[in-house]
């Protein structure tokens, strides 16, 4: 049995960054934030794959105690090739091919229905909208977003946000969003559609809540060494919703550790190209970096 | 007797913004920063004027505690013409008249020549080094600069950060000035240059200070009506300076105290045209912003 349903894409991804390239590797949202979520709960993902997917991969997830039981396969698996140059802020886009993915229905397996914590990672939100609708009772729907479904299905992720509890985006997304410079007043009007709270990424600095009328910053943990951004948003957001279900626990104080976890599990992931780096870091790096982050924001 | 002297610029401007506009108000450098940093110690202006510049702001100067008897008078006043556009995240100049600025002479008076806390608000890295040279024997000598130096003066610029303590810039400077994407980066190389500490103000995003090898990031506090943002990093660097100075204590947790107490006034000071805002506040609106900066960070 899982405790936190992830729907979202599992991909190949082909990458290339000033400090290095990758391809072919193992990437796409549910795959970055199912092993963030593994970190501190049991996931188990809802995607499709092709039959061209490498068995290693789901070796690895398995491995990792995610469940890939609700990953049905189609003919080829989706496919991304992009490339970040030097301020690294911002993937470009070469080559899209979404393969299987065009004929994804959503499967939910029996040993998902019961979890009570969902991450819809970022995937069509008609596909979020079904993943919610097919759960029993959840007790807290978390999903993000990107730029590419505001602007091509606004409608059906703003319904898809009033189903959910908690909005994650990124700053860029939020202003975009809502038609506003003002990131507060982009909160406060996602407030009103949410059912419960808002966080914006905003990468290096960091992460902001938004949970009724309380506000939280999060700081950015300070890196050097930035291999590859891909997948951070990602693991942030299934690092989060992955705390929350270990400590079955939704209140602000939660909501705020989860925060930090995310944010630090991103902040490694992107030391390394593709999932390199969390496949080598520990519950021991994840707590160091955790104190680390006290440090940082303590006055 | 004074106890932070400050050197800067004592401007008429005027600005527009998306709310509204002022004509030939109180601005400068070393205005702003003065005003910030007489809610905490007793600080003095070092600047010129000309004849033209109204007595009541002089007047102004003296009911706040600030001393004048370092502005020396001119010709004309020097005049600063701007705007901001929907965004308020950079000022658009649309007129500089220097005047008597072109002229101006370093005069440290008597009675500023054993304060022990300098604040080298935003002017030519000459003068600001000048300043430097003719104090009796600073304990904390802080900088502020801006792009407009690193493109027309940058070996004067990079002496000047030679003799300070702290050097304030902001996330753009920094990178300008160091010539790279990273934050982290910028901030280990600026460390190597000046005595102390680092620290990159990031409007909306905060404050980071970089202290040896300890690291703080202060949140930005949130704000959803800026009505004008100019002054904004002069009541930072001159509230931080200030509050360590009327704390006689240069260690890293009081200057994180500083860098919140220098943002909260700087927070205030956007919610009103030129020195508005300043002018209403008082030490409790100062403290409630304060704890509230704590609950924001706190997890």
């Amino acid at each position: 049995m899982i405790d936190t349903a992830i729907i979202g894409t599992v991909a190949l991804d082909s990458i290339k960054t000033p400090f290095g390239e990758v391809k072919e590797a193992l990437g796409g949202s549910a795959s970055y934030s199912s092993i963030a979520a593994s970190f501190f709960s049991k996931p188990g993902i809802m995607s499709i794959i092709g039959k061209d997917f490498p068995k290693e991969h789901i070796e690895f997830f398995r491995k990792r105690g995610v469940s890939t039981e609700g990953i049905v396969t189609g003919e080829k698996t989706f496919k991304w090739q992009g490339y970040y140059e030097f301020d690294m802020n911002e993937a470009k886009t070469l080559n899209t091919e979404l393969n299987s993915l065009l004929s994804y229905k959503v499967m939910v397996p029996e040993s998902y229905r019961n979890a009570k914590y969902i991450f819809l990672a970022n995937i069509d939100p008609e596909l979020q909208l079904e993943a919610i609708k097919s759960m029993k009772s959840p007790e807290l729907v978390v999903m993000d977003t990107m730029n590419f479904w505001i602007e091509h299905k606004k409608n059906e992720l703003l319904e898809t946000i009033r189903h959910a509890d908690v909005l994650i985006f990124n700053d860029g997304e939020a202003r975009q969003l809502f038609k506003t410079p003002n990131l507060l007043e982009a909160a406060n009007k996602a407030l009103k559609l949410v059912k419960r709270a808002v966080i914006i990424k905003k990468g290096e600095h960091g992460a902001l809540l938004f949970n009724g009328n309380k506000h939280f910053s999060a700081p950015g943990y300070p890196l050097e060494n930035i291999k590859d951004p891909t997948g951070c948003g990602d693991c942030f957001g299934g690092g989060f919703t992955g705390y929350l279900a270990k400590h079955k626990s939704t209140d602000d104080a939660a909501m705020r550790k989860a925060i930090v976890y995310g944010s630090v599990i991103a902040s490694y992931n992107a030391e390394g190209f593709g999932t390199e780096r969390l496949r080598q870091i520990t519950h021991e790096d994840i707590e160091k970096r955790y104190r680390e982050m006290k440090d940082i924001r303590d006055f």
